[in-house]
Formats: C-alpha cells, structure tokens, sequence
C-alpha cells in the first residue's frame, strides 16, 4: 500500500487536490469533523498520514511514507534525506530577512556582527550568514518571531512572509531574502529505486501538472 | 517595568490568576477578542508577553522577561539559563514512555537497543535512556507523536500524559515514567540579583500561595 505524508494546515487543501489529479482521493481529511490521521483513499490502494509540516520529511526520510508533500523552507531547515522531486508551484513565501523600520538597516550586510537573530527556521539563518561572512548569535523560537525585533530580544528576523502583513502590523520591514518557498513533491529515495511502477506513474502525473520542475 | 512571559495554551489561565493575586491584572489576555502579543497589567506598571510555552524560558534566559509561567517539561527540554523558583502545582502531567499495547514491554529496560523512540522531547528522552545504559535512536517529531508506534517509524514514544485517553485511543500504554510536570514560575537570575524588591515581592506572593516550593 503507497502511504503519503501530508502537511494540516495552509497546504492540505492543494495537496489534496494534487493526489486526486493522480488517482489518489484523500478528501476525507478536509471533512471539519475528521479526527483520523491516518486516513484511507477512496480506492483503498494507499493511506494518508495528517502530520505536522516539520514532520512529513520525517516520515518520509525514514520510509513510513513514500511520497510526501511539504514547503521548501521545512526541507530546506531540515535536511532530511528524501528526493525533491517536484515544485509544485503553490503555497508561496518568502524566507526573508526583517529589522524594526525605524533601524535603518537597509540589507543584512550592514547589520552589526554579533548582534542577535531570532528565527524558527535557525538552520536556514545559520547557512545564510554564514554565506555573507556576518558572524550573528541565533535565537531559536517557536511561534510569533515577529515579536522579537519589539521585546529586544534580536535586532532581526529570519521568517517566512507571504502577504507581509505581519511585519508591517508589527512595524517590520523586509532587507533581504533567503529563497522563495513553494510547495514539494517529495519520495523516500530507496523506495523510489525499489518501484515497481506504481510510485513512478503518481510522481509522472503530478510533474506532468505543475508548471516546474526541481529535477 | 516588570515583563512577564506567559505561555499561551493550558497554562494560560492560571497563570493569569497567580499574577492577579500578586497584584498584576493580565485578565485582557484571556478575552478571546485579544490578539496582541504584548498587553499592560491594569495598574500599568507591567507587562505580559504572551508567547508559546517553548519561548517563555528563552525569553526570560534572555532577559527580556524578567518572570515567567512554563512547564518543567519544557524547562527540562530546554535548558535555558533560568532560576526555577516555585512550584505553582497546576498543569501537572506525567512525562512517559509509551508502547503499543499488543508490544508486551513492561518498562523501558525492555525495549530492544537502537530500536527508535520518537518524541517532541528528544533531549529528556536522551538523558532518561542514557541513565538506563540502553542506547536508542531517537526521532523529533513536532506533533502526533501517537502516530509513532502505529506508523512503525518508532517502537516507542516519550510523551507528555494528562489523562492518558490519547494513548488509549491509538492503542498505547505507558510503561515508564520520566518525571511529573507541573507549572513552574521562573525568573531571569540576573534580574533578581539586581531587583530592588518589586521583582521578590511578586515571587514571594505567588510562593506563599503555593503548596511546594522548588527551593
């Protein structure tokens, strides 16, 4: 049976969407009354896991699905083992970097070293600044980063923004960008080699669809 | 001003309810209208930060919270630099390690080695099985750790248990337990060293009207 991770939350519906281009019919987990998070499609041929967005390369990495699909900033603060197969063009954001409007910062090259990031995406911040040769003290947090900038905690921001309402609410400004997020299809490698077709017909129909691909 | 980090969620309420009787009114927080992120006590001389139960110690470490409401889970998680001063009693859960029932595991000791555990809490599920000498691989999940045994991506799971009716619906039971959680009012020790009184006249309040003490 092929088991294929989904993300709850801003990408379930188009997710689902994409799978039922491609055979697979998990429109139960849209239902407001499902509770299941493991849910059968409707032709019984393979199973969705409702996850949370940082978990489905999880679960794909580790083979207990085989297909999955979650944003490129989760795969890209991971660094899961799985294949980016395909960029599925939807679910789009930014991973940018944010100051106080008043700061005057214009970039992030001007921002004084050492001086501290606050950000749920640290991996990806370490890996960007580490590029501009601007050694900065991260701060990991989990939920309202915009926040940080306003309690003092850090002089900046690592987040994804999408309409920039937030920032903008939250006197914030964008002065520079990591990499523009869209939704992926991703596979466990080994049983992508291991396929007896079946992965591959899925995998073919849903590239066939979007409007890009990753490989 | 004095700035308290509140953790959203279950601890919420109560927590307002011990500031209230130290003379700090957060109630605003609690209106289901509110959707500020920073909100003044009543009488004016403080503030609330209202953040995820994960930031609180990281805020107050930082010192931009000069107290705090969080869990010992996620004190124990974390960490962070933090003075652990009371013990508020409320929010008590049991920290434990979870198999599936039909797995016939009595206690953790018998878990095979380097079979996977998953868990949100993967840093106190390292220093339990580090203490019992039995190595494992341990796999972060950030939600539905339940789904863990019956996916097959985990033998077992380190999770939180209140009422233990979650694990009974995916068919788990607990065989261990790492330690009992409850609500902890922290402070950022710096900020107590160097606190004229306003800051102990809180904590003393709140401690005179708790059962325990972590002192």
């Amino acid at each position: 049976m092929i088991t294929v991770a989904l993300a709850k939350g801003a990408l379930l519906k188009d997710s689902v969407t994409r799978f039922a281009k491609a055979g697979l019919d998990f429109s139960a987990v849209l239902e407001p009354s499902n509770r299941l998070l493991m849910v059968p499609s409707v032709c019984g041929r393979a199973k969705a896991l409702l996850v949370r967005n940082g978990d489905v390369p999880v679960y794909v990495a580790y083979g207990q699905a085989h297909l999955g699909i979650v944003g490129f900033d989760v795969l890209s603060e991971k660094q899961m083992q799985v294949a980016n197969l395909v960029d599925l063009g939807f679910g789009g954001c930014r991973m940018s970097v944010a100051v106080k409007s008043t700061s005057g910062y214009k970039s992030a090259v001007e921002l004084p070293p050492h001086c501290r990031v606050a950000s749920k995406f640290t991996n990806c911040a370490r890996r960007f600044f580490e590029g501009i040769d601007l050694p900065v003290e991260l701060v990991h947090l989990t939920g309202s980063v915009e926040l940080g900038p306003l309690t003092g905690i850090a002089e900046a921001i690592v987040d994804l923004v999408a309409t920039g309402r937030t920032l903008r609410e939250n006197g914030l400004v964008e002065i520079d960008q990591l990499f523009y997020s869209t939704a992926r299809l991703i596979a466990h490698p080994l049983s992508l080699r291991l396929d007896n077709g079946k992965l591959q017909q899925i995998v073919d129909t849903i590239q066939s669809q979007s409007d890009s691909s990753c490989l």
